[in-house]
């Protein structure tokens, strides 16, 4: 029973059986190899076009370098009040762009609202060099909040970037997650809607440590090899990230993957509703469940082994808790059972 | 017949097998888990005395991440004209550590000479914002030269370092092969010595990625979690890295591998030295191999399949090379046979 | 009638006749004068403590200097929403501290919530690296609203301050306004409440250039003289400073032009309270007057010479504005005259 | 008897007199007013096209900035081993750039040597991310050897830097020095040798404080407002800059006071020359005389009012001194007269 957060999975026997695979051979190092290159001709395809590929040590270091790729001076970088990017980051984003702003724009569910976003990029777009000025928009998809931007409001968000003359970026930490609940392609997802720059994960979905910044455009990626070196990010054995993204990849394990932990919180949320002892707090569609629980309820299903978070509730929330009641947060990953849900549910 | 740098080398059968094992399960993230930390606490049974541990995911980024942990503003760290983190780590140093800068000392072989860092260090060491201040030492061992330095010889620097009241760090990319070569245990050839901070590197020596920065003084590292955040090399699932550890470490694989690596550059030592088409071009006893070889020699070796680096030859040999000779750099592996040595001997 | 801002205005008769009086001989250079060590002494005295003074180029150097000094990785400095180091600075702060973070706290009147800012720090004050940790809160007195905190409110801030130990920094820009306004003494309005570092702005009030960092407890000091210099904020010809703050300090001549200053406000304050094309949008102490004025009749005024800037209304005001009204903000200074008052009044 | 350095003096009386004549009246800040454009375009005329004209606090901001509007990740700056930007500004160049690396190059007379410096840019001129690259080369005009680079000796640096398309910088903390000696024009001295980027210097020449960035392409200064305000170095009072250069500039004031502290360069060196107790170190040309001297001979003079500095060898000059010798730097500036140096001589 363990929905703390789907990194502490490990990763899937096939990740882990590519590894062995490729352990023994030569092949040259960061990431110059042909392995190497073979797995990014990948990403092409997947996108249907001609992407720009660049792997990272850690999700972190993926939003923060897709953002210095386009700092500036004085840059403002505009992102969901609860984005990780602004709030679970350690201020990484700050550091590795040269010491740009993050601003932070509300909208519900997770989601930046695209008025709030036009109101806020505007107070910076002005010929002034006391204000700072904007460098970009990133959205996460899916939300920190569980939700998933659909495609229509990723276009919404897109015409401000566009208006404005601003680069798009996406953090995917549950890229796949978010796919495989809009049942849209990568590439509609992305550049078709007006994406620049994508922070793909792997990590999250099963892989031991696979993130990805992917750039729509090739030629805005070319200061990042020397991005990435300086900010010590280039893997030396690279091939142990092409590694896990071959088998990720192969037969579309990665969205089938997604696919069942996303439906392991279906069953979550399903069965957390029918409790008297626990309700959902907000709608949510990929694989993290936000529950109102009674907190009698979570400290016996805690004390049957039960691993969940107690979360904080949306400042524009502050009436959600009832007395005795707390906020759960329950995150279902790739290893993710029934039965650990069904227990869960059980138990709660 | 690959030469080319021992990070062509994948991982060792034990390390991906460690990797399957430990892929199924939960376990707490970002370096909380039980199993992270048992081992570090391995690292104590090692160095003999309470270490502090910290993973991370280059090579670079353990020396510029130990650096970082003792920077000040205006602050001047010195190594060899030659040292990694001089030479090939993009500027990741600086970056890193909030724009310190690196001041190259002068040695042979690849060593610091202790005099002229003594003299280096005194021209800084006065009472004047204007042209820095001293900041710390850092020696790499082995050298990029392929040569090790002695107990004695860290002792001089480490005088230095005393006298100074700097900080000595040592970039231990190939702590293990330099390990091997002395004959010395982990303590001797650190703490004892007067080391602070080792970048202890398991890499280059069978792993796929597992780097770490050793603090000998705990309570130096105290702003060492928000140093290595900030710089996004905190792992999610660091249960990746220990379990590439666990088996690194068990049954003293690490030396193991260390000691075969060293002993396959012996060979190419002795058979290089043996062949009239090559000398060596300086004494090593780590596991790399500085090579004067015959060009057309070279030309015939590489048409038959050996991977081997043109390395420049160092600037205090300007008249090494006759005419027609090129330096080769050769590095050996855990992965090295036997066979690829005397194959290439046969072929150069 | 420029009421644009008060760093319009040059500099005060006796500012300039002093850097005529100091123009010839020699004296050493960056900062190591007896004449400058002369004017740091007087500021031990205006504070009725020892200090450690140094001079910076720009107000912004001094804020963003500051908060160098007491910065961490991960760091988050709490500020005032419209405070001007998080409005107005282009990032200077973020950049001079080494990347760390501005939060903005809500508050009235262009003073922090002591509530609000509890709850905010406390957000932060968590055993964890992910989220920044608290570094800093900073206070503008007087405001950016115009307003001045009473010697109680700042115990208010200060008390959260010291709760969660975090050095306490006060912006001066217009210190001396503030001063005046409360009628207190200098260390009744820093260190007796219990700042620990504040800005002291000399530039507004009458100087061309004359900004200094004060810091009550030398001690926290130490690493200034680097942080200044690496920051290229360390003036060779110092004295240019210390001829400015010798007749800026003798016989109060600060105090006395702040007092002019607010008096010329208070008049303005008057004279569009009395006017039915304007009225005042909030109350102001110091020398900034935000009006709220017909549009017309601005630009009647405007047509006649009157340099007035529009201003954004507050977030937290959103119906401030009548069918066509436009909010002014009105700044005075020592050189504002009577009749440059009453000529705007009468026009608008 | 004051030949500390050029900083040691106040300012030219016509300079205080400007800053009186600017003192009332009200002008838009930040440099937007009237008279900062007009002293910008007083530049054009002087270099013979339009330039980009950016003021800041101290020579060190000119120079770091000048290099950060052409700064990249991994950037390396080429500059000779004692330039001002390598030496004495605290690691200034380095912060404000972002964490890019000045590299020494090594040449005779504190110059830059053409073919140490193509072998130096050339090193790093390759495909790799590992090394660093190439951004910049800057001179330093005169050298902080007190010679000046002959028209023919830029020439050779920019084939250099043309060869390998890196921006040329100059620092000109002197330029008004160099002029004079070489009697050349600003235009022939700079762009026609193909300088890029000028930092002016006018403190050390007679004003307070009076440095500003040139730059020859305008379109290259793209970024410079947000870098400058990123780095808090825009005034507000901005014609506390523009006063002193107009009266620095009007009727050519600047290069007769070079003229005059260079005549007294002149005197000081014949007069070292006559002497037996001293002897000139090397040739100089512009405002500064390197002097070996007899000890007791110096100690004489200073216990006399004498205030000269010692000075390091340089490092190709080890034998320069005898028993009992030491090498003094001696600076003149438009305040020194024949008095003082007649003086010192005689004392000596």
């Amino acid at each position: 029973m363990f929905f703390a957060s789907d990194n502490w999975s490990g990763a899937h026997p096939k990740i882990a059986e590519s590894l062995t695979r490729f352990a023994s051979g030569y092949a040259a190092a960061y990431g110059t190899s042909d392995h190497d290159k073979l797995i990014e001709a990948k990403f092409n395809d997947m996108f249907e076009r001609e992407v720009a590929v660049f792997f990272v040590a850690t999700g972190t270091a993926a939003n923060s370098l897709a953002l210095a790729s386009v700092a500036k001076a004085g840059g403002v970088t505009f992102c969901h009040y609860d984005a990780h990017v602004n709030s679970d980051e350690g201020g990484a984003p700050e550091f590795l762009t040269g010491a740009t702003r993050l601003f932070p724009v509300e909208g519900d569910n997770g989601k930046i609202d695209p008025e709030a976003l036009d109101i806020a990029v505007s107070r910076f777009d002005v010929p002034s060099v006391h204000h700072g000025r904007p460098m970009a928009i990133t959205v996460t998809q899916a939300t920190e909040a569980g939700t998933v931007y659909s495609l229509g409001e990723l276009d919404a968000i897109a015409a401000v970037a566009k208006e404005k003359s601003l680069p798009l970026h996406m953090d995917g930490a549950r890229f796949a997650n978010a796919l495989v609940a809009l049942k849209a392609s990568p590439a509609e997802m992305t550049w078709k809607r007006g994406i620049d720059i994508l922070s793909f994960g792997g990590t999250k979905n099963g892989c031991w440590c696979a993130e990805a910044i992917i750039f729509f455009k090739p030629e805005m990626a070319e200061e990042m090899p020397y991005i990435r070196k300086r900010s010590a990010q280039l893997f030396s054995k690279t091939r142990f990230i092409s590694a896990q993204l071959e088998a990720y990849l192969e037969n579309d394990l990665w969205l089938e993957l997604a696919a069942h932990s996303n439906a392991m919180a279906d069953r979550l949320r399903a069965g957390l509703t029918a409790k008297n002892t626990t309700r959902l707090a907000w709608d949510t569609t990929a694989n993290e469940v936000f529950a109102v629980a009674d907190k009698d309820a979570v400290a016996r299903a805690r004390a049957k082994g039960a691993m969940v978070y107690d979360w904080l509730p949306p400042r524009d929330m502050p009436h959600l808790l009832g007395a005795n009641e707390t906020l759960l947060r329950l995150v279902t990953s790739f290893a993710t059972t029934e039965e650990e849900v069904d227990q869960f549910i059980e138990v709660v």
